[in-house]
């Protein structure tokens, strides 16, 4: 086992699609609903074992989806969001684990989200779809996993938003995993980071193409709002340091004339060609539910105490931050390390000295990977 | 001059105005235009001396005016920006010192700038108006204490953008001015405050009433877009722990459900109420035209280096920055400080240590005033 085969590419993968929650057998969700049919959008690379208990479920970020690793077609010019984690020889080891990834509930990667046509009306959702929690996304992900036929994950992994779910799944079910990796993330954001959530809502909501959510059918839809949101986003998810490194105070497009209002800073030009991009990738509700589920996860408010929270918790835990990432502070991480250790929980906690800000779990391989190897190998 | 007399109030002021820069004498600009007739709005407080050599030049910053203190009716909710400062007995004390505050160029509080009628055309100028510098802004505060009669200043003080017209003119004019207070203020923004900048341009670019800046005579205002720039400011002004302080993780207006995609948390309801106040006093075109100011200002661009730059300044400097304060941070004003010691200038540096972030020289009196009051009456 502590031998290091040479790593290799999952090579070509497909999306799975699974639909559960059909009626009388809907969801039940935190806000009093029930909610179904739910069709959930996933990946698997390697086999379940005989035991059933080599799986893996990796829990992708805000904006990313069920495609962790591989490429759908030969000619794809990105492999998943966490390919170099995910392969035989890697990190998560597909010649030993069964990796599974989904794109979460509310998402708009073939997940059921409010971009998905209602059965009962042939409309999309739009703002009639039910707000959700991270709670209800991890119902979704428990019952995949089972539907795969898991019997315990060897680990739940992922960053941001998805580290928040790695959170909550070892907390609502604690005999389902033996270790968890919650990394950049908080058992709540700050007033700060829920702000720049309602900046970036505001955008898309003041868009006169937003139409109360019900643009889908509409010849405009509110690009301009969601890619501010996105701009906004990507300031947060930089460091102030790496901003400085990437685009320092160079100028481009000068019309001519540096003292022309239009002119543009490189980093202004990056900021709108990100904002661009994005709104060809991803729905402006989804955005809207998703960054409200990471505003009202609260671990305090919910189990009155981080302390009951975590108590409840049975995997072994490796906590991970970034000393440049002020979106998730490394001293939200410090107060959690800091509890696991006051109820003797097998915990390691690595504050990463990176430069890269939020966004560091998806940049800084080098560092990162030796770090998940050993804790991971440690079982 | 040790002895400290009751402090009192400057009571009920008024704002004045004067024009310059008349055809043919127009005011020669950074971008090579010559622009005038400049309408300059301005109040003072206190007496010129026989030595007209007592004057304080006071300047504000984003969004202020030349209403510094005191009030312009007995029914007046709020003084002036600066009136814990202003005033008989006060720091900047009335009784000794000729006080003077005037509204920027490019503002829209008085002096001409993009909302302002173009004497040539009968309309208002909008985005016809030249894109000026902070070197430009303070051609026009230089010109106004000279039209007032003053032969030299006893100090030039004001924080942020009004920080760096404080540096601008000390270098710009060395012989006017004896003392300077540049504060929470930096020689050049961070990419990450010029993308903030950007963000709150673009969603006022891309507010549907913009019209390219010709909204003036249209029913509807580019309000939505300048509210969010608003939002945005008001983040980056405060610090996360005045943020925690302030607002936790209220919630307010429930629509009856916690879990309901409208409902709001307390810091999300004070940054809209603030965005929409905002915009009742502001001008959108003018919010461009100085952000764009701020972002262009670079004393190493203008001047090859910091060193070439400072070395002109022959006023006393107190530098002040606020260990909470990331948009202009407590780094940039180390910088400066060593540069001013390698010049061998008289500087002294405070770094003071406050919860209220960029905002704290208008909010952290108790520890500001006593600092200033000596670095003043040192001369």
């Amino acid at each position: 086992m502590g031998l290091h085969l040479p790593e290799a590419n999952v090579g070509l993968v497909r999306t799975h699609y699974w639909t559960f929650a059909q009626t009388p057998d809907e969801l039940p969700l935190d806000c009093g609903r029930t909610f179904g049919p739910i069709t959930v959008a996933y990946e698997t690379y390697g086999t379940l074992n005989a035991a059933r208990d080599n799986a893996i479920l990796l829990i992708h970020a805000l904006t990313g989806d069920a495609h962790a690793a591989g490429r759908h077609l030969p000619t794809d010019r990105k492999p998943g969001w966490w390919d170099p984690a995910v392969g035989p020889g890697k990190i998560f080891d597909t010649d030993r684990y069964f990796v599974i990834c989904s794109n979460c509930l509310g998402g708009c990667m073939g997940t059921t989200g409010p971009s998905s046509t209602n059965p009962a009306t042939g409309q999309s959702y739009g703002l009639a779809f039910p707000v959700f929690t991270v709670h209800d996304m991890v119902k979704v992900q428990a019952a995949l996993v089972r539907h795969l036929g898991v019997r315990e994950l060897a680990c739940v992994a992922g960053g941001s938003l998805g580290g928040m779910q790695v959170l909550e799944f070892a907390i609502r079910f604690p005999f389902l995993v033996r270790a968890i990796m919650p990394i950049a993330t908080t058992w709540r954001l700050t007033p700060q980071a829920i702000a720049f959530n309602e900046i970036g809502r505001t955008a898309i909501v003041n868009d006169p193409n937003f139409h109360d959510g019900n643009y889908y059918d509409q010849p405009g839809w509110p690009d301009d709002g969601l890619a501010l949101a996105r701009m906004i986003g990507h300031i947060t998810y930089l460091s102030e340091e790496k901003m400085l490194q990437k685009f320092g105070r160079q100028m481009v497009d000068h019309y001519g004339a540096r003292l022309h209002l239009k002119s543009k800073f490189q980093v202004e030009n990056y900021l709108q060609y990100q904002g661009d991009k994005f709104v060809r990738r991803f729905d402006a509700n989804s955005y809207l539910y998703l960054t409200r589920a990471m505003d009202l996860y609260d671990l305090e408010e919910d189990w009155g105490t981080l302390q009951n929270a975590f108590a409840r918790i049975r995997a072994r835990i490796m906590l991970m931050s970034f000393t440049s990432d002020w979106l998730f502070p490394p001293a939200h991480a410090e107060r959690m390390h800091g509890v696991f250790q006051e109820l003797y929980k097998d915990v390691v906690y690595h504050n990463v000295v990176s430069p890269s800000g939020h966004d560091s779990f998806l940049v800084e391989y080098d560092t990162i990977l030796p770090l998940m190897r050993s804790f991971l190998n440690a079982e």
